[in-house]
C-alpha cells in the first residue's frame, strides 16, 4: 500500500496520543478513501490553497460581497483542470466518480461554490441528458462553454415537498408554437432557486403542462431568463434575490414570477413526452430503462452529494473536537496535575459515538455512491428491467433513510462538538458555526428528512406485505431480505450475560433485524387497525410517531452498518487496522441501538440484563477508542486548510494558534473609528440615570 | 382581571384556530406574566419600536458595525426611564424585580445590548455592593453616571470551568502600596471578556492574590484599563478584541494581558478579606449572611437571567413554528383539499412538547426568580443562618440543573422549529438563526451545562447520604424532601392500565420521585463500588454517564413541574384556563418522562403497559393541544416587533409577509454592481472547459 503521497503530520502536543498505537494512520486513511480519489482531492485542495481568490477573508464579508466572491470563485474553479489524465480512457462511471470527487473536495472547502456549480452545471447537464433530446444539446454546450449558468426552479413559495401540487403553468399556444408560462399568484412564485437571485441566465423550470384545456402534469422546460451579455432579466419576468439566509449566503437564491412569458415549443424536455406542433400531447415510453435511470439520476444524485458533504462536515467537526479535547486540560485529581478533557468518561461518551459515526458514515456514503453509479450504468446497458426497477426502488428507500440519518447525525455532532469545545467553540474561527449553517439546510432540501423517512417506511411496508403474501422481498441489494425469516427473528430472545456478548457484529446485526421486523409488524398492525375506520392517508399519518419513523431510522442505521462491515471484511486489511475499525463499528452500532432500547424491552426481546450490558459496552468501547481517537481522526481528516479551525489544527498547538488568531485579527487592537460617538457625555442628564 | 392594556390581535388566516376555544388568551397571558411586569415590558418594547436607533437593519451589518450599533444602543437605552413611578416606594426586592424585567425585555429584542448592560453595569454594581466597601462607592457612581463601563475578567484562555486554577496574579508591593498585576503567559490572558474588546474603561478582575510569597487565592479587583476621555488603553496592557463569533457580534468580547500593571491597594474588593498597608492578609467573616448572599448573588443572578432569556427565546421559536404550521398547507387526503401541517400527528409531536415546555419553563423561571430574590432579601435581614445556608445550597442545586434544562430545551426547540418551517425556516428573516446563535452560548457560559449538572448531582448525593445516615434532607424548598420516604418510593410499582392513569399530575410526580430515588441509589452504589479501588475524583467521573447526569436532568424536570403546578393551583384560576394549563403540564411531564422510560423498565417500576400508555397519552395530549396551540402561543408571545419573524406574525398572513420581505429586500431586484466581473468571458480557453 503506497502511502507516500500522504504528508506527515507536524509534531506537537498531540504526539502523546499519536504514539503507542499499533496501526499506521496513513493506511487507515486509505481504508476511508480510495487512493485515486484521495489524490484528486489533494490536488484540488492544494490548488485552491495557492489561489489568492480562495483565501479566507479576514472578516465575514457582507452577504452581497459573499455572493460576488462565490460567483468569481465558481468562474475560476471551472477553469481548472482537475480530472486526472487517465480519465480520458476511463469508463463513464469512473468519470462520473471523478467529477463527484472533485465536487466533494470543493464542497468541503467552499460549499457555496460547490452548490452553485452542482445546480448551475451538473444538475442541468444531467437533467438535459436524461430528460432532454438532441434538440437541447446546444443548451448543454452553452453551459460547458461558460456562456450560461443554470438554475433549477421546482419549489414554489407555498409548495415544497408536495411537488405535484405546483401551480406554475406552461400552456401551449398553437398559433405561435410557444409555451406561455404563468405564475398565478405570489404563492406560486418559484423560490429558493439557487443561482437565480443574481447570476443565472437559464432556468430549468418544472411547470404544469397544459395543451388545449387539459393538464398533463409537471414537465421540465429550459427557460432563458437573463441576457448573457448584460445579465439583465428579460421582460415578462419578476426576478429577485430572496435575501439573507442563516448560512450559505454566497449562493444567490432567488424567486421568479412569470407573466405570459413565452418560450419556444422545443424548450420542453421531450425524452418521455412531447407536444406536437399542433398541440397534441404524446408520451413515449420506448426506453423504460433509460427513463428509470433518469428518474434515479434526478432524485438521487443530489442526495448522495448531500450525504458526502454532510459526512465530510461530520469528520471536520469531530476532528476539531478530538484534537481540542486531547490538548485542553481542566481539573484533575492531584493538585497541579490537570487532566486532558479527553480522559473524562463523560467527554468520551459525548464525542466518540460521533467519531465512530464519522468512520461508518464515511465508508457508507462512499460505498453507496458506488452502488448508485452502478445502477445508473446498468440503466444504460441491457439489463433485466424488473430487477433494475427493484434495485432503483431499494436505492431510493436506502437514500430516503440515510440522507436523514447522515444529515441529522452531522448536525447533532457539530452541535455537540461545539459544546465540547466550550466557549472557544463559539469563536467563528473554530468553524462550528459555519459547519452548522452549511449542514442545517441539508435536513430540509432535496427532500425534507421527515418526508423522506416516510418513503422508506412505505417501501418497507410494501416488502412486509410481499412477505406476508408471497414470502418474498424485492430487495436485490439484500437490505431487507432477512424479512422472510420473520417468524424465527421475532421469536429470538437475547440470551447473553456479559458485555462481550453484545460487543459483536453478530449481536448488533441480529438485534437490528429483530428491531426492524418488530417495528414493521407493529406499524403494519397499527395501520390495519386505523384503516378499519379511516382512509389510508390518515392511517399513515397516525402511524408515524413511535412507529414508522423509528422503523426508517433503525433501517438506515442497519444499512449503514451493513455496508460498513462489508467494506471492512471484503478488503484484506491488516489485523491492527481491523481491530480499530471493529471497535468503531461496534461503538456506532451500540450507541445507535441505545436510542431504541425501550422497543427491545417493549417487544420482549429481552427482559434481563441487555440494557445494562449495552450501556456498559458503550462505555468500555469509549475507553478503547480513547486510545486511538487522535490517529483515527488524523486518518479521517483532510488538511488544516480544509478543516480551517483554530482549535483543530494538526500541530495541536492550541494556544499558539488561538494567540495568532487573536493578534492577527485586523481590528483586534485598534481603537474603533467610532470611539467619539460612544464616549461618555459628561453633560448628560444625570438625574435621568440615577432613576434607571 | 383587567386585560384591557393588552392589544387585540389582527384578524386573518389564524382566526380558524383562534375561534372555538373556551378560554380568553389575554387572561392566560396574565398567568404567564404578572400584569405589573408585563406593563413594564410593553413600555420598553413600545419605546424601542419607535426609536430609529432600534430599527432592524436591512441587511446584517459587518461585525465592526454591529459593535458600533450595540454600543450606541446601550448608551441610548441607559437614558430611558423605564422604572415605574411606583417603584420609588417599592421594596428593594421589587425594584430588583423591575430591573430584571427591563433587562429581560431588552434581552428579548437586543440580546447584545442586554449582555453589554448586564456585564457592564449590573454585574459590576452587584459585585461591588456585595464584595466591595465604601471605598469603592465612587466606581459605582462612575458607572451610574455613564462615565465608565465595566467588564468582568475571570475566564482565561486555558481555564474556564476550573476557576480555582486561574494564573493571573496580583502581588502586593509594600513599597508603593500597590498591587502589581501580571499575566504569566498567553494561556493566562483573560479572554471572552464582554465589553473589553472596544468599549469598557474598567475591569472587575479576578486574580490570585499574593502578599509576601504567599498566595491567598482568587480575589476581585477593580482595574482601570482605558482612559475614559480617549478610550485608549493604558500602558502595561495588551488589550484586544477576540474577533468574530458565531453570534452576538454586537458584544465586543476581548482579551487582556497585564505586564507589571499597577493598581492602588484600595482597588481590592475588601468585604471579606483585605491586605493592610503593611502587606498583612486579613480575612473578616463578620457578616456571614451578607457574604453568603453575595456568593449567591454572584453565582446565580446571571444564570437566572440566562434562563429568562432562553425561555423567552423558546417562546419566540414555538410561536413562529405554530403560526406557520397553522397556515401552511401541504398534501391532503382528498384531491384539492390540502391539510394545514399542524393537523399532522408527526408535526404535532415535533412541536407541541416544546410548546408545553415553553409554558412550563416560562412559569418556572418567573417563580424561581421570585424565590431567588427572596433568598437575597433574607440574606439582608435577620435570618437563621443555617436555614439560609441550606436554602442557598438548594437554590444553587436547582439552578445548576435548570439552567442546563432551560438552555438546552430552548436550543433544541429552536432547531426543531427551524426544521418544522422547512426551507423558509432557513431565511434569516424567519429569525431561527439569530435565536439559535443567541441561545447556543448560553449552554457554555456562566457555568458549562455539563459541569453544572455535576454540581446538582453532588448536592443530591449529599442529601442521599443525609437520608441514609440521619433520615433527613437539607431541603427547605422541599425539592427533594421526599427522599426520606425512599423505602416506600422504591417499592412502588406502576399499576395503571389506561392512558387516563398516566395523564395525571400525581402519576408524573410519583414517577419522577421514584426515578430520582432510583437514580440516586444506583449512582451512589456505583460511586461506592468505584471508591473501593479509585479516588473520589475518578469515582465521580466514572459515574456521570447514564447515572449522575440523568439524575440531575430528571431532578431539573421534576423541579420545574413542581413550580409549575404550584403556580397553577395556588391561583384561583378559571376552570377553562386550568384545563389548558393542565394539558400543557401533563404533556411536558410525559414527554420529559418519555426520555427516561428505559430506566423505569430497568428498575422494575413497571414491566407491563407503562411504555405504551405514556406514548399513547403523549399523542392524545398532542391532539388536545392542537385545538388551542395557536391561542396558547398568542398568550405566551410578545409582539411582532419582538418576535421579529416573517413566518410568525400575529396576522397569520404568511405569504403576504414573505412577499413583502422578498420585495423590500434592498438588493432584491437590482443587477449586482459586480455583474461585469462575472459575465462570461467568450475568449476563455474552451478546450480547458471541455475537459473539466
Amino acid at each position: 500500500m503506497d502511502t507516500s503521497f500522504i504528508c506527515d503530520l507536524p509534531s506537537g502536543p498531540l504526539d502523546f496520543y499519536r504514539r503507542n498505537v499499533k496501526f499506521d494512520w496513513k493506511k487507515l486513511k486509505l481504508v476511508f478513501e480510495e487512493a485515486a480519489l484521495l489524490k484528486i482531492k489533494l490536488r484540488v485542495w492544494k490548488t485552491l490553497e495557492k489561489d489568492p481568490l480562495f483565501q479566507k477573508p479576514d472578516e465575514e464579508p457582507t452577504t452581497q460581497e459573499q455572493k460576488r466572491i462565490a460567483a468569481l470563485q465558481l468562474q475560476q474553479f471551472r477553469k481548472y483542470k482537475f480530472m486526472p489524465k487517465s480519465s480520458e480512457k476511463a469508463s463513464v462511471k469512473d468519470r462520473a466518480r471523478y467529477l463527484m470527487t472533485i465536487n466533494e473536495a470543493l464542497a468541503a472547502t467552499y460549499p457555496d461554490v460547490s452548490v452553485k456549480q452542482g445546480i448551475g452545471v451538473f444538475l442541468f447537464q444531467n437533467t438535459l441528458s436524461t430528460l432532454g433530446t438532441e434538440r437541447h444539446q446546444h443548451f448543454i454546450e452553452a453551459i460547458w462553454n461558460r456562456q450560461s449558468l443554470s438554475a433549477l426552479a421546482l419549489t414554489e413559495v407555498a409548495h415544497g415537498s408536495d411537488a405535484k401540487n405546483m401551480k406554475t403553468t406552461a400552456t401551449y399556444d398553437k398559433e405561435t408554437k410557444e409555451f406561455v408560462i404563468n405564475t398565478p399568484d405570489f404563492k406560486a412564485a418559484k423560490c429558493w432557486v439557487g443561482n437565480l437571485g443574481k447570476t443565472c441566465t437559464m432556468v430549468l423550470l418544472f411547470a404544469q403542462l397544459y395543451t388545449g384545456s387539459q393538464c398533463f402534469g409537471l414537465h421540465a422546460f429550459v427557460v432563458p431568463v437573463r441576457d448573457p451579455n448584460t445579465l439583465l432579466p428579460y421582460p415578462g419576468l419578476i426576478i429577485g434575490d430572496i435575501g439573507e439566509k442563516i448560512g450559505l449566503n454566497g449562493i444567490d437564491n432567488g424567486f421568479i414570477m412569470f407573466q405570459n412569458y413565452r418560450i419556444p415549443r422545443q424548450n420542453l424536455l421531450n425524452r418521455t413526452a412531447d407536444v406536437t406542433v399542433d398541440g397534441d400531447y404524446e408520451s413515449s415510453f420506448s426506453e423504460p430503462g433509460k427513463i428509470l435511470g433518469a428518474a434515479l439520476e434526478n432524485l438521487s444524485a443530489g442526495r448522495v452529494g448531500i450525504m458526502q458533504e454532510c459526512s465530510n462536515n461530520l469528520i471536520s467537526a469531530v476532528t476539531i473536537a478530538v484534537r481540542y479535547a486531547a490538548v485542553r486540560t481542566q481539573f484533575g485529581s492531584d493538585n497541579g496535575h490537570e487532566l486532558p478533557i479527553i480522559e473524562y468518561q463523560l467527554h468520551q461518551w459525548r464525542l466518540f459515538p460521533y467519531v465512530s459515526a464519522a468512520a461508518v458514515l464515511k465508508i457508507f456514503t462512499t460505498s453507496l455512491a458506488t452502488d448508485y453509479l452502478n445502477a445508473v450504468e446498468m440503466s444504460n446497458t441491457d439489463t433485466a428491467i424488473e430487477n433494475l426497477r427493484e434495485m432503483i426502488s431499494e436505492i431510493h428507500a436506502i437514500i430516503s433513510a440515510t440522507k436523514p440519518l447522515v444529515s441529522w447525525t452531522s448536525l447533532h455532532a457539530i452541535q455537540e462538538c461545539r459544546e465540547a469545545c466550550g466557549g472557544h467553540g463559539f469563536l467563528k474561527a473554530a468553524r462550528f458555526g459555519d459547519l452548522r449553517n452549511t449542514v442545517d439546510p441539508c435536513v430540509s432540501y432535496e427532500g425534507d428528512n421527515n418526508v423522506l423517512l416516510q418513503q422508506t417506511s412505505n417501501w418497507l411496508l410494501r416488502q412486509w406485505s410481499a412477505v406476508m403474501n408471497h414470502n418474498q422481498t424485492h430487495s436485490p441489494l439484500k437490505t431487507c431480505s432477512f424479512l422472510t425469516n420473520y417468524r424465527s427473528i421475532l421469536s429470538t430472545k437475547f440470551i447473553g450475560s456479559s458485555t462481550k456478548h453484545v460487543k459483536t457484529v453478530e449481536f448488533i446485526r441480529q438485534t437490528y433485524e429483530w428491531l426492524i421486523t418488530y417495528l414493521l409488524k407493529i406499524t403494519h398492525q397499527k395501520q390495519m387497525e386505523l384503516m378499519t375506520t379511516q382512509n389510508r392517508f390518515t392511517a399513515r399519518n397516525h402511524s408515524q410517531v413511535y412507529k414508522a419513523t423509528v422503523l426508517s431510522k433503525a433501517y438506515g442505521e442497519y444499512v449503514t452498518l451493513k455496508y460498513y462491515w462489508k467494506c471492512i471484511y471484503d478488503q484484506n486489511l491488516e489485523r491492527d487496522l481491523v481491530v480499530v475499525l471493529e471497535a468503531l463499528g461496534l461503538l456506532y452500532g451500540l450507541s445507535s441501538l441505545d436510542k431504541h432500547l425501550v422497543y427491545l424491552l417493549q417487544g420482549n426481546y429481552d427482559s434481563g440484563p441487555l440494557v445494562q450490558l449495552v450501556k456498559d459496552a458503550i462505555l468500555d468501547l469509549c475507553e478503547d477508542v480513547k486510545n486511538y481517537a487522535v490517529p483515527v481522526t488524523d486518518a479521517l481528516a483532510p488538511s488544516d486548510f480544509v478543516i480551517n479551525s483554530v482549535l483543530g489544527k494538526a500541530d495541536g498547538k492550541l494556544y499558539d494558534n488561538i494567540q495568532a488568531e487573536f493578534f492577527n485579527n485586523p481590528n483586534a487592537m485598534s481603537r474603533p473609528t467610532w470611539w467619539r460617538e460612544i464616549r461618555v457625555d459628561h453633560n448628560a442628564d444625570l438625574r435621568m440615570n440615577s432613576k434607571l
